[in-house]
């Protein structure tokens, strides 16, 4: 019966494609990009519609800062069981295309070449949120309604660390309140499995600054004036070695060790390093190869500090001989759970001043703290089910991921277990020059969010009852 | 006498003044930035024309790679000396005017502020040339003819370190052919006088580039993935410390130590700290003060390292989770007589390889030695003594400039002093943005020239008659 009804929702996803990728196409197209505050009233607009054409109801809410969040509600339809919520959280912002000249294709002109789909945003998440929509309408045609009640939040500052959707999450907590939420993102691996966490990495986004003087000079003066590119240069070393060692006192503080059953699942996890070396086209060995570290647990388990910038004077073609005025970095900690963004700022400050760069100035652009579901839960156990049953080569969840989202607020406030998936795939570089997804994994996204919402009541009636049991 | 002919050409200077204005403002119109190669021809054809107006005949030698070089030649006049060959050199190159966003003013439309022209090039090096063609009219003016032969070598590439200069230097040395040169630039002082070099540091200008990947990569992977930013700041932070001192083997290797007498003239040159200090808005004091040591020995005997630019990854508002495919740094050794640009880049290269640094690659932009002219030339002693003349404040003179040009290739070649003064003043900001002269300089410049010329035959035959004797 299930597998019957399976075959259905594949049938009617089929039939859905050439509309939802239409629709699709219209909102990438919107440059929606929350670090330059573009485009951000006719998405909210663009978003509204799409909810309302589906069938639910959009409210917009604003006022408490930042852009505005979408709340938008699906009711479960006859014979559906309006006691349980799901909720789908997805983000209508996208990161900045730059750099430019490396996208084969405008980045808000989507083309599709042999079945993959270029745009900004595809993969991470504006592909994700209108894949969810369509298995609405693919359920409501399967089975005449849906089987329970469906939310969505739809935020717009997910690529600039959700500053402002904590009190949305506060003022709202009755509004978004659910049984289970699935998470904005996810996608196949090198082998085709789905991937898929139950939790999140934190985030302590910081930018570096250091202004030596007012003017950029001649750089004849550097015999006796000091260079605020080598003070930058010389803070940041101290700060973290070459065998990816943070040496800032106080950075690990609080961090909880993984239990050993969560290490057993990260161990399992497939990882391809030779795939992964291929790729991104690697020119140089994992850094976690130097210490015999695996991969999987510092992809999972290790908190990192990236240089995701770093600007100083003169950076076009040919030589300019320049002391340059001021330098800058930005620098990206992923955080596992225990730690505290704001704690990171505190300690890379003292680690500053202990050091003598009181000229260098830390800010924050972006804190988030890390979160992990209760792994056994039921609820990710049929998403794990469902994703087996759609999926040819199977799934894989991992405790949390690499990547960062405001999962604690939720976490934390709403009181559920969550876990991630989406339609992107292995190359669909996310936050790089073209991102990409490919239809077929879109079309299995869609059937995917139809068969878990289809059996959805009776995984949690199940749980349930082993509770009472 | 020479007293009275001093006033007529300061009245003669007065007269030319609205008449050079307009020349130098059309001149500076042209955005030629030889670092991006923009308006080369039409700065040519626009120096020929200059040249010609002035009664002087030009000549575009082409043809030996780079931008093209302007010969210039004005005879001797009837009663001047046909014997004597003073040679100019100048550039009609500028740099590149970013960052655009701090100019109060287009760089490249002059705008004239409470006696202060500002635009791109204006102090280095348009101003001068034509402040110089304007001392030969008034000369001609003044004098019915000109006192020798005057030649002027004008070229295209010194602002990208005059990659191309040596081959014409060589091809045309007969035209070039001189008894002694007035070099590019020069300006007033904090004090008002007029400072001016016999000699020029030499450069290494070199481009340091990490590639650690083919492609942007999200920020989440920087627990198993390298990063290029980190391994340039690494690199980097092991080439100098943070006392200004270099640690690259051999970097200071074949120094000539200053003589004692150079030692005191350059102890005798006025330097002015807290001036320097609010000129610029510096943050910190002087970085030769953690060592005692003294700014101007630093300025003109100390080779320098200067991080003249570096970019990685996202530099723009707001935070983008990405770690770098690349990094790149643009770096400035400033040199003494007897350094190497070459022996410097072996030396880099050896020292990246020795510290593990395979990876890091470095290319050389520019590569130039320094020259120190004969100091107690009598031509020099000329120079000085018509300066002290003309300008209120008196004159100073170092051994050798901070600044570099190539100023080698000519003393090599030509066998000839070299002196470099110019219409700039404290305030120029050459190489920055708001670049200015003052047009009072610019007067007393065209007046010092006009003065050093109609004294110029007579000084060399002094050096004569000292020699013979």
């Amino acid at each position: 019966m299930a597998r019957l009804q399976l075959e259905d929702l594949k049938q009617y996803a089929k039939e859905h494609m050439p509309g939802a990728i239409e629709i699709l196409k219209e909102y990438l197209r919107l440059p929606t990009i929350s670090a330059q505050n573009t485009a951000i009233p006719e998405t909210v607009a663009f978003v509204v519609n799409m909810v309302r054409e589906a069938g639910g109801e959009a409210q917009v809410l604003d006022g408490l800062g930042g852009n505005p969040v979408v709340y938008s509600f699906f009711p479960a339809g006859e014979g559906g069981d309006s006691e349980k919520t799901l909720l789908f959280y997805n983000h209508y912002d996208v990161q900045p295309p730059e750099p430019l000249e490396e996208w084969h294709s405008d980045p808000f002109n989507p083309v599709i070449t042999d079945g993959i789909l270029f745009a900004r945003g595809v993969a991470d998440n504006k592909g994700d949120l209108v894949a969810r929509l369509a298995a609405i309408k693919v359920l409501q045609k399967a089975e005449g309604g849906l089987p329970c009640n469906i939310k969505f939040l739809i935020e717009g500052e997910e690529e600039i660390g959700s500053p402002n959707l904590a009190p949305y999450l506060e003022q709202y907590k009755d509004l978004f309140a659910a049984d289970a939420c699935i998470w904005e993102f996810g996608g196949k691996d090198a082998e085709e499995r789905i991937n898929m966490v139950a939790g999140i990495k934190g985030m302590a986004y910081l930018e570096l600054t250091c202004i030596g003087a007012e003017i950029d000079m001649h750089s004849s003066v550097g015999a006796y004036v000091d260079n605020a590119a080598w003070r930058l240069v010389q803070a940041l070393a101290t700060m973290r070695n070459e065998r990816n060692e943070i040496l800032v006192e106080g950075f690990y503080d609080g961090m909880i060790p993984p239990t050993e059953e969560e290490l057993e699942a990260v161990r399992a996890l497939p990882f391809n390093e030779e795939g992964t070396a291929a790729l991104y086209g690697l020119k140089r060995p994992l850094i976690t190869a130097a210490k015999g570290e695996d991969p999987r647990e510092a992809m999972v388990f290790h908190p990192t500090m990236t240089i995701c910038g770093m600007v100083s004077g003169y950076t076009g073609e040919g030589s300019k001989t320049v002391l340059p005025k001021s330098a800058k970095a930005k620098i990206d900690c992923r955080l596992v759970p225990g730690q505290d963004p704001d704690h990171i700022l505190q300690c890379v400050e003292r680690h500053l001043e202990k050091h003598g760069f009181h000229d260098v100035k830390a800010t924050s652009l972006n804190g988030q703290k890390a979160y992990r579901s209760d792994y056994s839960h039921p609820f990710i156990q049929h998403v794990v089910a469902t994703a087996n049953d759609v999926y040819e080569a199977g799934c894989v969840l991992a405790p949390n991921s690499a990547g960062t989202g405001p999962m604690f607020i939720f976490g934390e406030l709403l009181q559920l277990p969550i876990v991630s998936t989406g339609v992107g795939w292995v190359k669909s570089k996310a936050h790089a020059p073209n991102e990409s997804i490919r239809l077929e994994d879109f079309e299995q996204g869609i059937v995917h969010m139809a068969h878990m919402l289809a059996g959805f009541p009776e995984a949690l009636k199940l749980a349930a009852e082993k509770v009472e049991a």
